[in-house]
Order: C-alpha cells, then sequence, then structure tokens
C-alpha cells in the first residue's frame, strides 16, 4: 500500500452506498452493516454513505431523528470502519448540539477512529412553484469549516448535497491538495435531473479531481423523494 | 428601449453566426456582411462571430492573416454594426502588434465606434496522443486583460474559446456585474464533445447568468475542423 506522502494520487476501489433509507433507525443501521461489508469484499478501501442514511430527509424528521454525536449513529459506523478496516465516510445524520441542528457528515479510519465531523455549509431552500417547496433552513444551522482526510490513495475533501452547487468549496479543496472529493446528496426529482450530473462533472473539470456523489434510492413513497443516480466522475 | 442602468437584464434577441470560414477574407468579410444583415432584419440587437471568422484557424495561418487593429477587418466589422444600428461582437482575429501575435476580439457599437479590444488570455496547447495536437502559444502570445460593455440590454463580458476552460474569468466578469458572457470559440472534435456544452452549462448554472458560444461551421476539409455546436444558455 503505497504511501500517499508525496501528493500522488494510488489506484483503490470507492463504493457508495444507494441506500434505500427506512424511517426506522436500527433497520438503516443494520443495511449499512451488511452492505459495507459487501462492498469491502470487493475491494473497496474508501466506502460512502448518502446524505440523511440513517433518517427519512425532511425538516420535520431533523429533531426527531437527531443525535449527538458522538453518539448512537456514530458509534455504529465506527465499529463498521474497524470491523472492515476501511475508511468510511458516514454520509449524514441529523445532530443536535446546543440547542441546534445540523446536517452532519462523519468520517471514520480503519483502527475506528473519527477523523472528522463537517456540518453542510450551504443549506437547501428551494421554492419552485408547482414543482417543490422545501426549505431546510426552517430547522436547520448552517456549518463554517472546510474538512479534509488523508488516506494512504488520496486526500479526500467532503461537502454535503447542495454544498456542490458551489464551486468556491471545491475551488478551495483543491488548492488544499484533496484529488477526490465526495458529496453526501440527496438532490430531488427537480434539481437532480437539471443539476447532479452537470455540477459533478463541472467541478471534476474546472479542478482535475475526481467527484463523487452518493444519493439514497429513489422512494417515491416519501415527501421528499431523492433523485438516486450516485457517480463517480473522473478528471 | 430600456435604459440598463438599474443592472437588470432586458429582452433582446442575441444573434450567433455560425459562419462556415473560407480561406478567402474577402469572401468571410463579404458573407458576414450578408448573415449580419439576416439576423437584424429578424430583431438581432446584439450579434456575434465566430472565433476566426476572417482566416482559417492554424498556428501557420496566424502570421499570414494577421492584421493590425484598426485594420480591413475592424474596418468592416464597424461599418457592419453601423450599417445595421447593432451591437457586433466582432468573433476574433489574428492581430500583429510590435511584432507579436494575438488572438483577439473586438466589438463594435451601433454608431460604428470600437468599444474594445480583448485579447486570447489562455492559449490552446494540446496534445492528445492518436487525437490531436495543437500548439497556439507557437505563435501566439497571450492577453492579459478583462474586457465588458454596457448595452441598454445587460453588460457583457467576452473570453476566447479556451478561455471557457477557467472558472475564474467568469467569476470576475459576473462580479463585475455581466448577465451575459460571449465567448467566441473553434473547439475541436476531441474538446468539442467533451467540454463545449458542459462548461457552457457550468458557467451560467454557477454565476446565474447567460453564456453563448459562436463557433465556426464544421468543416471536415481543414487540418482544424471546429466542433460547431454555437449555443446559448441560460441560468
Amino acid at each position: 500500500m503505497a504511501d500517499n506522502m508525496s501528493g500522488a494520487i494510488t489506484k483503490f476501489r470507492l463504493a457508495l452506498i444507494q441506500l434505500k433509507v427506512s424511517p426506522l433507525k436500527a433497520s438503516n443501521h443494520s443495511k449499512v452493516r451488511t452492505l459495507v461489508k459487501e462492498a469491502t469484499v470487493k475491494g473497496a478501501k474508501i466506502v460512502a454513505l448518502p446524505e440523511c442514511f440513517n433518517s427519512p430527509y425532511g425538516t420535520n424528521y431533523f429533531p426527531e431523528y437527531a443525535e449527538k454525536i458522538p453518539g448512537e449513529s456514530t458509534q455504529v459506523l465506527s465499529e463498521i470502519a474497524k470491523e472492515n478496516r476501511i475508511y468510511l465516510i458516514g454520509g449524514s445524520i441529523p445532530e443536535e448540539d446546543g440547542g441546534k441542528f445540523y446536517n452532519a457528515c462523519t468520517v471514520f479510519a480503519p483502527d475506528g477512529s473519527m477523523l472528522l465531523k463537517y456540518r453542510k455549509i450551504h443549506l437547501f431552500d428551494i421554492d419552485v412553484p408547482g414543482k417543490i417547496h422545501f426549505q431546510e433552513s426552517e430547522t436547520l444551522s448552517p456549518g463554517n469549516s472546510l474538512c479534509t482526510f488523508d488516506t494512504p490513495y488520496c486526500k479526500t475533501g467532503i461537502g454535503i448535497c447542495y454544498d456542490l452547487r458551489f464551486p468556491e468549496l471545491a475551488q478551495i479543496y483543491t488548492q488544499q491538495g484533496c484529488q477526490l472529493l465526495v458529496y453526501p446528496g440527496a438532490f430531488n426529482m427537480t434539481t437532480g435531473p437539471a443539476h447532479w450530473e452537470l455540477l459533478q462533472r463541472a467541478r471534476a473539470v474546472d479542478n482535475q479531481i475526481y467527484v463523487a456523489g452518493v444519493s439514497p434510492a429513489q422512494n417515491e413513497k416519501n415527501s421528499y423523494v431523492a433523485w438516486g443516480h450516485s457517480t463517480i466522475v473522473n478528471p
């Protein structure tokens, strides 16, 4: 396994888990455990989960499903990373801290230690008459710092969903030496076909880096239907 | 005709002339005269020509076709703008100045006056083995300043071809208040399908502005085959 101190990217397998998220937190945890194991058996060294992997996506759900970090879900993620000896990008979960709620991504090392906690910076407020109305800022607060982590394969930067819409985040991560950006994201049936692929390809070409977007599976029974179409783009 | 001092964009018609460029300069001039007239009759208020509208595209052609600015071709452009009472974005021509050559775009007002001269900043050097080798920097020198112009309809920024590949130019123009960017460009049969549409859509969405790319027509008899596919993208 090559050392990444040189800054060069090393060949490895990245797995994206396009989970069909259930309203039962315990069920999501056990599905993730099974699917990460499966990806690891196939050779994945970094595995990424989607945005809100442990709860339905919706402003009314965020307070209900929110946890402390560290807490129950991050404990599960830590165990899964350690069991499989992989880097695990834990999609996101609603986080509660000091009475505020955040959309937070945690990343774990192969020894189970937590490497970073990233809070979504650009909250997603949309109002397209006749198509979709959604206001994440009704219940969530924004994050204010960028997060990267090093592996023997590459340096990786983290964004969540609507963060992808803002080119500056990807430009700064590139200046910091990242070769891969991972965006857990739940674009919807309006923004998905319009922007999901376009923005990932634009970030990749403009910055000459790899970009991945990890979405929950499409589920038309939900009030907010995720676009799916998890994607990896090369430079 | 509304005043644009408010910074708001006003509805108007933009025409892109996807010219089949001939090796005969006089023939290109007369074709442009006819086509701009036709666009004006159809209501165009701003008309844009493609990169190298008065000469074949190729490092060997640039010195041969180069002119002073002002010179023969810009005189023709000035007359055409004045005759039709339109803003004319004169694609580009090879310019000679002090023994150096530039890829230069000039823009003319409805009274025939020259509003700006923009020299391509990012010269296009490419070497994709088995596909295409081209090195614009063999004969051209780069420009070093950005150019915008105001109209009653919108404020417009100018780039040329490979300039489109660099997001910073579009970001700066947007900060300067531009609502439209026009890139005369001759992407080729390799970069065209890969990047021409993607980059214009990325610039438009990222900056929430209109973006237009104006190409010469595809002509497989040429040593350098332009992609064509002139495009206008909304935000």
